[in-house]
């Protein structure tokens, strides 16, 4: 867990003075990864640079990738005599994973690949802080920073993942282009589903996925103000990645992964493109994000796998049974027997 | 926050191998705190000493005072060479705040009384395993930990107070007497309906707070297995301290620390006595309170206040209207001109 958290609109403020303490000298940069989204805002000029640090803009068009964490780490260590003080992570999901994946390669030899998987990160990373700016992928609060490698799609999951500080300040979601906000917030959405739905669920997710779920209700289906709307998602997004942290994904994961790996499809969109067509696993959930793609008037793109060939159906059937934890979750000890190949490609159809 | 934590009934059997990385060396003791409610019972014999830890027991009869905390830490100094590699903390709020107290006080200099406050504390504690056994208190999880010290009772509050690894295993809840369960648990409720009727709410403390209570209305008013309802009143309370850390409690517990300091009353029972008479300051809270009074059967202690003197009701007022942050956040910035010194003390006169 993040062991250290603030809270409320207007407290990214406070992230200068929250950095002080934590310079090793003038010499140790903080080294800031942002969403290149903010370049030439007015946000930029408030992130509060000092001495040598650096602001490295990053391109959250396509997934983060082992090979993009690698280049960033040696560019860093080319760059700066010392360690640098630590690293401070200011975008969505991948932005957040990106920068948890950094520090944990500033303090640990190697290629970003040879982490992927449970447990393999054996030092510390480094003083690292993450602050979102669009709310829903639970990255601000999870052990994982999930990468497309070479080979697979996967998390880096270990203690030394998760974030050292977190700064949750709802008014940085202000400017997330209203799509992005849909799909985003129902990543948390289908988060809960499958983890509340899951095998794996015990009383600990379970109280966090019901109080995220709740949220994203009143956030999606209900009409409040912006401000509590902004509010309530961004504790949506910290509860639902909580429950997760103890529990498991489910279907839609396992098969978004699929997507991503083979057509770079976001995780956020590839959640929702494969989650309409659950109903017979996920049949409350989906009927609620039916409620909710109406409500807002969200068009999902159509046709999305019409043009594959067979070969690109066996790559998406294989890297999504690859996830064998998300599938246990979801179908339990015997779900090779419930999700066949042929089974899970009739799904893909029909996205 | 507190950065690691297990959860699931027989968690506790992973203590052990939780530990054995922390070991510094084999003369670098794990020191055991733990509720001599458990001395000579099975449970005792499940705890992993190794090489030469010692299990402590301690009497959780009477609050945590600043001057035990100060004698255990000499007691361990004055015997080992090694500073320990680490405190365990194993019982309810007295225990878990004493451990708490005990591994800051063995990396900070002198008496506990001195540290009695907010960020009071300069160098990081002792690592320190904190496993609840009985639930509501939230010190499991909180940035504090209250000592009646000799002229206040108030909290070391700091970042370094929160324990390094919680240990949530329901079935050690299993013992606790019924009385003592409810007053606990009530402990958990109370601090819900504080912190959601506080001024100094914000959308992190609430969503904390809500589920807190949801879950407190399960199991004080619903009909539920016993093993569900142990789960969920485990996580009430960390629900609930996590809700509390983010915001503030309220009257109930700034006229609860005055009982305690005059009259050596628990806080659980303290918080009792208190909320039954509070129904002007929050009347759905207390009906509620009510109904779990009648529904477990439990007859609070009458005349608990009858036959003070004038110079003791003058004592609890100036201790409870000391709780300055408590009553700003149930009554406002204003609250001195509604709480006045005879309006609290006609309060108390009918405990």
């Amino acid at each position: 867990m993040v062991p250290r958290v603030i809270f409320g609109q207007g407290s990214f403020d406070q992230l200068g003075e929250i950095l002080l303490p934590k310079r090793r000298n003038s010499d140790a940069p903080f080294i800031f990864l942002v969403d290149d989204f903010f370049e030439n805002r007015e946000f930029a000029q408030r992130i509060p640079l000092m001495f040598n640090d650096e602001l490295i803009f990053v391109s959250a068009e396509e997934e983060p990738k082992t090979e993009q964490v690698d280049i960033l780490v040696s560019r860093i260590k080319e760059r700066y005599e010392e360690q640098p003080s630590g690293i401070v992570g200011i975008g969505g999901g991948t932005l957040l994973d990106l920068a948890k994946a950094v520090a944990i390669l500033l303090n640990n030899n190697g290629l970003a690949q040879e982490y992927q998987g449970w447990d393999l990160v054996s030092k510390p990373s480094l003083y690292h802080v993450g602050i979102p700016t669009i709310s829903g992928t639970g990255a601000e609060v999870s052990r994982t920073t999930v990468l497309l490698g070479p080979e697979k799609k996967l998390g880096i999951n270990s203690d030394y993942t998760t974030y050292d500080q977190v700064v949750l300040d709802p008014d940085l979601t202000k400017t997330v282009p209203k799509e992005q906000w849909f799909y985003t917030g129902m990543d948390c959405f289908i988060h809960c589903i499958e983890s509340l739905n899951g095998t794996y669920l015990n009383a600990f997710s379970e109280s966090y996925g019901e109080k995220a779920l709740e949220l994203c209700k009143d956030v999606f289906l209900e009409d409040i103000p912006e401000d509590e709307s902004r509010d309530k998602l961004m504790m949506a997004s910290w509860h639902g990645g909580m429950s997760i942290a103890y529990s498991q994904v489910g279907i839609a994961h396992a098969m978004s992964y699929g997507l991503s790996y083979l057509l770079g499809i976001k995780h956020g969109i590839g959640n929702c493109l494969v989650f309409q067509h659950l109903d017979e696993f996920y049949p409350k959930g989906v009927e609620l994000f039916q409620k909710m793609l109406e409500k807002h008037k969200i068009d999902l793109p159509k046709e999305v796998c019409a043009h594959l060939t067979q070969n690109d159906f066996d790559i998406l059937v294989n890297v999504a049974l690859g996830m064998e934890a998300l599938w246990e979750n979801a179908l339990g000890k015997e779900w090779k027997k419930i999700m066949t190949p042929e089974r899970l490609q009739a799904i893909y159809q029909k996205i």
